[in-house]
């Protein structure tokens, strides 16, 4: 078993996950608050806080994306406002209906369930999706809540696979003995239990066919690992889902991409969340994940120097993004990396381990690397 | 349960499986045709079924899409083919070596396997791994034997769910009680054997969050099938799955699809087979699939004017285009389907039917269709 340790990791903020009822409670909160304004004739008004970029920053603490403190108000009075006000009082109620109900929707669902018009008006309450989808993410964040915790699901992809037992919807099952395929990693993984978990280690591979390969050497019993896929970029659901794992079960987490600056960054998303989704970091980050490979040391270390590909004018592009991103920035190992990459002007695939042999890197790479604690931080 | 019966169902073709002692002896016949060709000094050579658009054809007795007779050869002896035909033998060999390990890869990894230089010269015996996809394509046709069954996968995505017990690398399991997500289908079936199934028909879905909600309202019981979808268009995974369950257990295939020029494209290409794969429909295509919706009538019928969305430039041309396919060209209904919604200038999602309530598809509008079989043929 690998020993990840990180000296920070007590001072991260935890998986905050909600029961239906605590959820239910934040929603009536804001109902409540708006009721009390119009009771004692203020004009109604919510904060939202600001999610552009000015207002995104890396917290060096932490280790995660994060937001600062500016917020926009949405304000019932005032006729810019008016239609959002309207859109996210329809949305709150309708969350809370599909608590209620025990039952999930899918964005494009919630979308269609609440495209009615208004009574004793022509308005229509969304025109298409982006509107409501807008709403839902100035909701998440004003009420500090999950999409996913408001029952609105992200979209259901990548897998695991591995020595775990989980409990869903009343269901216990276990995520190995699947032959080839693995569990399908839901949009909604809020309600998941971890019932028993046989593992050292979380395995995140950017690669479903590295998975493949993994599930085919029987390398989560060699490894004593859990392994997830998230089909190249680790999807909302996936990067929650190992999330709570890591935080119910302290497991640590490490990540296996290719060697390249997207498989850089989606490594760096999983650990210290995205722009996009700054606003959730704390729900989603995982600053103690470590990365195993591929890297650039790696060509000369296992003789991978024909098995390379060269980089494209967008690799480079991106690469040279990168050596701009603090959390790279700031690395003296990433920053090395970067270089080297720049430098030879090639990339490595996670695949291009099988020029050695097929079961190389379950019976070579990954154990020594990680036995060795070989890892990029 | 639903009869689906078609007067031709006893002609249509098997699946087609093959052990892997099947498959090598396959192989070993192509190697050994070759051997004899150069003990008798004859210079070898092999055949390939053309591909291009002008050997492909309709069958309308057997409704998919075929190859015709046309075929070119790969000729050791000519200076343009000996660059495939020595690629052909390495990846032939490969794949045996592949079955007898019990081993199975990727296209990717079969690249990176087999790119090595050839010894005593400065080939590679790929450049890229466009020229090993060739190949495989080639070899699949001529020895007339699926990717897998060579024990190359295609892409893992989409999932089932329902009563139905398989066994696949030893393992036995379920695909009930697994919470909100279900079995990912992998990238390789051949080897999937049928325990147990407790289900009338399958249900094949494009869009995976109405899978979800299928789950969610426990429809898999309800309307006694099995779930599938396939994440937009029935990857080349799902649909061998489909049609493997569908022969071995004679279940009829209901597909329930967006109601637009894709939605129905995709229908069309897991009955008929596709122009790309259209050397394998007898291994892929389902002619005895009905389409359940989502379908112009339904707009008036279940009063869903208000949530239709507008035709893009984009779905008129594939309307269009729809309208020349033989499959559909000869059905009156599907013409009529095609003309109306060019008429209405609207398209009908999925998804629409959460506008009624979330539980509209599962309590009223799958039931109330497949039990009158109010199907598109």
């Amino acid at each position: 078993m690998p020993e990840v340790s990180d000296p920070k990791a007590d001072l991260k903020p935890k998986a905050h996950r909600l029961t239906d009822e605590q959820s239910i409670a934040r929603l009536k909160d804001f109902g409540m608050g708006l009721r009390n304004q119009i009771e004692t004739n203020e004009p109604p008004a919510f904060n939202v806080p600001t999610r552009t970029k000015s207002n995104i920053y890396f917290n060096e603490r932490d280790l995660m994306l994060e937001l600062g403190k500016k917020k926009s108000s949405r304000r019932f009075m005032n006729v810019a406002h008016l239609r959002k006000f309207m859109q996210s009082t329809v949305v709150a109620a309708a969350c809370q209906e599909y608590m209620k109900q025990s039952r999930t929707v899918a964005k494009r669902e919630l979308y269609y369930n609440l495209k009615w018009t208004l009574p004793g008006t022509h308005e229509n309450v969304f025109e298409d999706d982006t509107e409501s989808g807008q709403v839902l993410d100035d909701l998440e964040c004003s009420l500090d809540i999950l999409r996913e915790q408001l029952h609105v699901n992200a979209k259901g992809r990548g897998s695991i696979y591995g020595d775990i037992d989980l409990k869903q919807l009343g269901d216990e099952f276990s995520c190995k003995g699947l032959g080839r395929g693995g569990w399908l990693i839901p949009g909604n993984v809020e309600d998941v239990e971890v019932l028993n978990c046989n593992a050292d280690y979380i395995l995140a591979i950017e690669n479903d066919a590295m998975f493949s390969r993994l599930i085919e050497e029987k390398a989560w019993k060699r490894l004593g690992c859990l392994l997830v896929t998230g089909e190249g970029m680790f999807p909302r659901g996936v990067r929650r889902f190992i999330k709570i794992l890591q935080e119910k079960k302290n497991l640590p987490v490490i990540v296996f991409n290719d060697g390249d600056p997207w498989g850089w960054y989606i490594y760096s998303v999983l650990k210290y969340g995205s722009i996009e989704l700054a606003h959730l970091s704390n729900r989603y980050a995982v600053p103690k994940s470590k990365f195993v490979g591929m890297t650039m040391d790696d060509i000369d270390t296992y003789g991978l120097q024909k098995v390379t590909e060269k980089l494209k004018d967008i690799d480079r592009k991106k690469i040279r993004e990168e050596m701009e991103y603090p959390w790279f920035k700031h690395s003296p190992e990433w920053m090395k990396q970067l270089k080297l990459m720049s430098e030879k002007g090639v990339r490595l695939e996670q695949q291009a381990l099988a020029s050695k042999s097929l079961q190389f890197v379950a019976e070579k790479y990954l154990p020594e690397k990680i036995e060795k604690q070989d890892f990029l931080p």
